[in-house]
C-alpha cells in the first residue's frame, strides 16, 4: 500500500526523490525503492533520448522522472537573441577577459577566444521545451520544472498521458500560482538547497506552503527540498507537513555521480558554511560551494554578472577547463573547483553508493519515527 | 517520567523553551508545561531583580530560566570605552544626523541631541555579568548565554548551584568550543531565527551539531532554534536529532508580549520573505522585520553600521521614538516599526495567549508524531 498521496501519484515506494544529472544514480535510486529524477538541462535532445533509453533498459520497470528548466521570466537583455551565436556576440569581451584573469591567477592559461556552447544547450525556454518533448516519449512517471510556472504545453501533455507535473518553488505565492496553472506536486525548496534557490529556509517554507495551498483549496502534495541528507531530516520535514523529500546534493557524493574526484574530496571536507548563493554561474541566484571564483565575480569591484543564459555561456566553458586542469594535477585549478551544492554538504562524510544512500535513508527514517513515537509513549 | 535528557536537566515537562523579554510570557509558558526563559539584556540589574521576584511569585513553582548576553569578542573600536558616556562621545555625530534624516523622511521630527542610554544597559560583557549575578539569586533552572563562549564565572556558578548552562551557537565549531568550556545544553540556532543568527539553516545545523558533539565524545543535548512556530516543526527538528525546541518569535504574537499593536499587525501580515539579517540595529548580524530603516543603513551609499554596543545606542532611542509616534497614529512611523523576528513570522496568523500556544504545540506535536507512526505501520 502506498505510504501517502505522492507515492500513489508517482509509484514511489518510499518518497525519497533523487534529482541527478547522472542516469546511473536515477536508475539505482528507483530500483532501490526511491524515485530517481534525471536533470535534463545539460543534454541536447539527442543526448537525452540516449540517456532515457538507457534508463528504460536498466531501471527494471521501477518508476522514474525527468526534470527540465523552462525559465518563465526572460531578461529583456536577451529576449531578442535567438541562438547561441547571437548570444555570444552580445557578451562584452571584457567578461571573457575577466574569466581569463581569474583563471590565469590560478595557473590556468587563458583561452584565446570564448568557446561557444553548441546549439540546443543552455537554459532557455526553447531548449527546455525540446527536452520535455523527448521526455514524454518515455515511460516517465513524473516531469518536473523549475524557474517559474510550468508551461501550458507541459501541463496539457502531462494530463493527457497521466504523468504528474511537479514544480519547484521557493515562496508560497509561487506555489499558489503553480497550483492554479494545474501542477500536481509542489516541490518547496529552501534557501539551503544547492542550485537555484530562494531566501526562505526549508523548515519555514514547508508549513507555509502546505497551509497556503490548503487554505486556497488546492489538495496538492508538497515535497521538501533543501538541506536534506538523512532519513531523520526527511522524517522531520514530513512531520512539518511534507509528503516526502526532494534531494540533490547527497547524490553528488556517490560513485555513480558526474562529479569529479576533486569536487567529491571538497564535499567531504566542506562545512555547511562553505556554500554561497551567487549569480556568478548561471545568472540567477544559485547555491554552490564557495571558491575564489565567487569572490572575484561577487566583489564590489567585480564586473557584475550577466543574465541567464549569457552567464552560463561564460562560466561553463571556464568550469570545464578548471575541471580538466584539476584532474591533470593543477593545484590552482583545484582551488577553483566548485559545483551546485546545498548547505547539507556539511553532512557529507564519505562517498556511498546510491543504493546504500537509499537504504540508509530508510533506516534513519524508521529510527527517527520510532524514537519520536517512543517519546510519546512515556 | 521526563521525555528526554533535556527535560531531566531542566525540569521541563514538554521541551518547548520560550525565550521572551516579558515575564508574563515566561510564567505562562512554564505553568503550561513548557519552559519560559526571560531575556534579561534590556533590564538594569535592579529591574531584573524585580522581574524575577515577580516570576517567582507567579510561576507556581514551575521551572524557568534566564538568558543574558555576554559578548565574547569585543570590537577593538570600543574596547577602551568603559561607560555609556564615553561610548556616546565616540560616535561620530554624522550617525545621529543620518538617524534624523531617516526619521524626518517618515514624518518624525528629529531629536536635538542623541539620547544616551542609562548606565548598566546595552550589550556589554560587564552588563551581562551583572545580570547573571542577579539571576543566580533566584531559583532558576537554566541560565543561557549568546554571542560567544559562556564566561567561566557562569559555568562555575552554574555547576556550584546545579543550574544547567545553555549556550546559543550557529556553527558546529562553536558547539565544540562551548562543550569544551563546560556548557550543559547547546541551542543550535539557524539563520532563519530572529535576532542574532548565523548563516546555516536550522534543518542542516541540527544534525551537523549533534553529530559533531557526539563524535567529540560530548554527551550534551541540543535544542533546535530558528523558524519553529508549530509543534509539527518541533517534532521535525527532534526527528533530525534535537531534544527540544528553543523558540522566540512566536511569543511576540501573544497578548502578554512587549510588542506594540503596530508590530503585531505587521507580524500577522508578513510573509517569511519579509525579514532581513542586518547589522543595522545592534551592530552584529541580527534578523528582523525588514523596513525602510534597513534599506537606508544597508544601502551601498549608507553610512555603514557601528560596532556593538554603539549601534544599539544610536538605534534603540530611534526605535523607542518610532514606536511612540506609531502608537500616536503617525503613519510614516508605522512604516518604520520593526523588531527582531525570524522567517517563521510567515506562519503567524493571529495573536494567541502564551498558554494557548503551548497547548497548540503539544497537540500539533502529537498529531505529527502519530501521522508519521501511522505511515510506518502501513
Amino acid at each position: 500500500m502506498p505510504m501517502n498521496r505522492v507515492c500513489e501519484l508517482t509509484g514511489a515506494e518510499f518518497p525519497l526523490f533523487a534529482f541527478s544529472h547522472c542516469r546511473d544514480v536515477v536508475a539505482a535510486v528507483s530500483k532501490a525503492g526511491g524515485f530517481g529524477v534525471l536533470g535534463a538541462t545539460r543534454f541536447s535532445p539527442d543526448q537525452l533520448e540516449e540517456e532515457l533509453a538507457w534508463i528504460d533498459a536498466h531501471v527494471d520497470g521501477a518508476p522514474y522522472g525527468v526534470d527540465v528548466l523552462v525559465p518563465e521570466v526572460i531578461d529583456p537583455r536577451v529576449r531578442e537573441l535567438s541562438d547561441n551565436k547571437s548570444r555570444a556576440a552580445a557578451i562584452d569581451p571584457a567578461y571573457q577577459g575577466f574569466v581569463n584573469e581569474v583563471l590565469g591567477h590560478y595557473g590556468i592559461t587563458p583561452e584565446a577566444e570564448m568557446p561557444i556552447l553548441r546549439e540546443r544547450m543552455g537554459i532557455t525556454p526553447e531548449n527546455g521545451l525540446a527536452l520535455m518533448e523527448v521526455a514524454f516519449r518515455h515511460p516517465i512517471r513524473l516531469i518536473a520544472n523549475a524557474l517559474g510556472i510550468a508551461p501550458p504545453a507541459m501541463i496539457e501533455e502531462g494530463k493527457k498521458r497521466g504523468v504528474p507535473v511537479a514544480a519547484l518553488v521557493g515562496a508560497k505565492e509561487h506555489a499558489i500560482r503553480q497550483a492554479e496553472a494545474g501542477v500536481d506536486i509542489i516541490v518547496a525548496q529552501g534557501t539551503e538547497a544547492g542550485g537555484h534557490c530562494g531566501e526562505v529556509s526549508t523548515l519555514v517554507l514547508i508549513p507555509e506552503v502546505v497551509r497556503e495551498l490548503s487554505r486556497a483549496g488546492h489538495d496538492i502534495p508538497v515535497l521538501a527540498a533543501g538541506g536534506i541528507m538523512t532519513g531523520g531530516q526527511m522524517a522531520g520535514m514530513m512531520a512539518a507537513g511534507a509528503q516526502g523529500a526532494w534531494t540533490g546534493s547527497i547524490w553528488l557524493a556517490t560513485p555513480e555521480a558526474e562529479t569529479s574526484e576533486a569536487f567529491r574530496e571538497k564535499m567531504i571536507a566542506a562545512r555547511s558554511r562553505d556554500t554561497v548563493r551567487s549569480r556568478a554561474r548561471t545568472g540567477k541566484p544559485a547555491r554552490q560551494l564557495k571558491t575564489a571564483w565567487h569572490d572575484a565575480w561577487d566583489a564590489p569591484d567585480g564586473p557584475g554578472t550577466l543574465p541567464m543564459p549569457l552567464m552560463g555561456m561564460v562560466s561553463e566553458p571556464a568550469f570545464a577547463r578548471i575541471e580538466r586542469e584539476a584532474a591533470a594535477g593543477n593545484e590552482g585549478a583545484r582551488e577553483l573547483v566548485t559545483y551546485f551544492v546545498g548547505q547539507g554538504v556539511g553532512l557529507v562524510e564519505q562517498v556511498r553508493s546510491s543504493r546504500q544512500v537509499v537504504q540508509d535513508f530508510r533506516e534513519e527514517f524508521i529510527e527517527a519515527v520510532s524514537g519520536l513515537s517512543g517519546m510519546l509513549a512515556e
